[in-house]
């Protein structure tokens, strides 16, 4: 099957989000990396709380809860300038190294792309653009039209609806297995970009193929 | 509102999940802990996975999947033997040690008690039976029935639909704090069991109440 075009899930896939560790070591010393991964943890948890229980509410608000949360778990002050800082920090976070060069040769050789995120519309602006990724991606999907999270397939669905496309004929990527998997599910062919070695999870279904780097996209097209 | 009956959330609640964690450290010196907590948040991970794709599997497959996982996750070899061991000391879990004397108070009172549970239905009587609980619980429903998972409201109905009360009259009791949110959206009155001083999820929605021992289950009645 050839593949028409590109999907990227937008965080931990194209956007590293543990990035926000350094400014949380900053203002928590010996705690910055606990915190990065409760927060990241509780926000995906409650992407799928408000998901199920039909009681969606935007990404920011759901990544600022985990925040929260995080800092309560760990019996951190979190006051509200810091709380500024650090969610500030969420809307600016880095693209891992190798993404610039594998989204201009996409653009080189033609091949649409997009991202299909649980990230609401304005979160999903700024990060594009302030890691300067707005001309190679010409497709900013996000879940908030439906109101629910991937993997719901109301989610996955926005990505052939807006590309025109089969899910068959569209390459899905991300770094969340659980993401790759729901992809999978729904149709997509799928590249999981698994960059810290991960064991996938043992459901009975595979993506189509895994990776290390974003760079593996480029063997698809 | 004068509450009539009870539901308990069994996993966590009514039966300690971590218990395993010592026939694990037997099998795997120095991880049992780790391979009990990374092992319980793998299967609840998969109950969300599973039902918000629409894939339902029972239980007890995704149980046995967390395992697979928590063990490759820590780089252990489980052989055969050892998960068969690991899995039927999960049909055995201890019942924390309060739960005996309070289902029997409730009993003495004539209140209606059962189970709500994310657990396949042979689980549920296995597990009932080995705890000696198999008297004091009139209800044993399994989210099997509608092949979702908490906290989809699908789960929650089937409490009013068993016990042929409203929700709002019906005590629903969780140690798993996501479960006492989401049975508080449903409708129910809600105690959450924080055996762990465990932050509130901060999703703007409250238990009734929180305790710290199934006990506080007694006041309500």
């Amino acid at each position: 099957m050839k593949l028409r075009a590109v999907l990227f899930d937008a965080y931990g896939t194209l956007f590293d989000v543990y990035s926000v560790a350094l400014l949380a070591e900053q203002l928590f010393p010996g705690q910055g990396e606990r915190l990065a991964v409760i927060w990241r943890d509780k926000q995906i948890d409650y992407t799928r709380l408000v998901s199920m229980s039909g009681r969606y509410r935007p990404f920011w608000e759901l990544t600022r809860a985990g925040l929260r949360f995080a800092c309560t778990r760990l019996g951190l002050t979190l006051d509200a300038a810091a709380e500024e800082r650090l969610m500030n920090q969420y809307h600016h976070l880095s693209a891992f190294p190798e993404n610039h060069a594998v989204l201009a040769e996409l653009q080189r050789r033609g091949v649409p792309a997009g991202i299909l995120s649980n990230g609401d519309p304005a979160m999903l602006q700024v990060a594009v653009k302030s890691a300067g990724f707005a001309d190679a991606l010409q497709h900013l999907i996000s879940v908030d039209a439906v109101q629910r999270y991937k993997t719901d397939p109301a989610a996955y669905a926005l990505g052939p609806q807006a590309l025109g496309l089969p899910a068959r004929e569209i390459l899905f990527v991300s770094s969340n297995g659980w993401d790759a998997i729901g992809a999978t599910w729904f149709g997509y062919a799928t590249l999981w970009v698994n960059r810290s070695g991960l064991p996938l999870d043992p459901l009975g279904t595979e993506p189509t193929r895994t990776g290390s780097s974003l760079r593996d996209v480029l063997d698809f097209f």
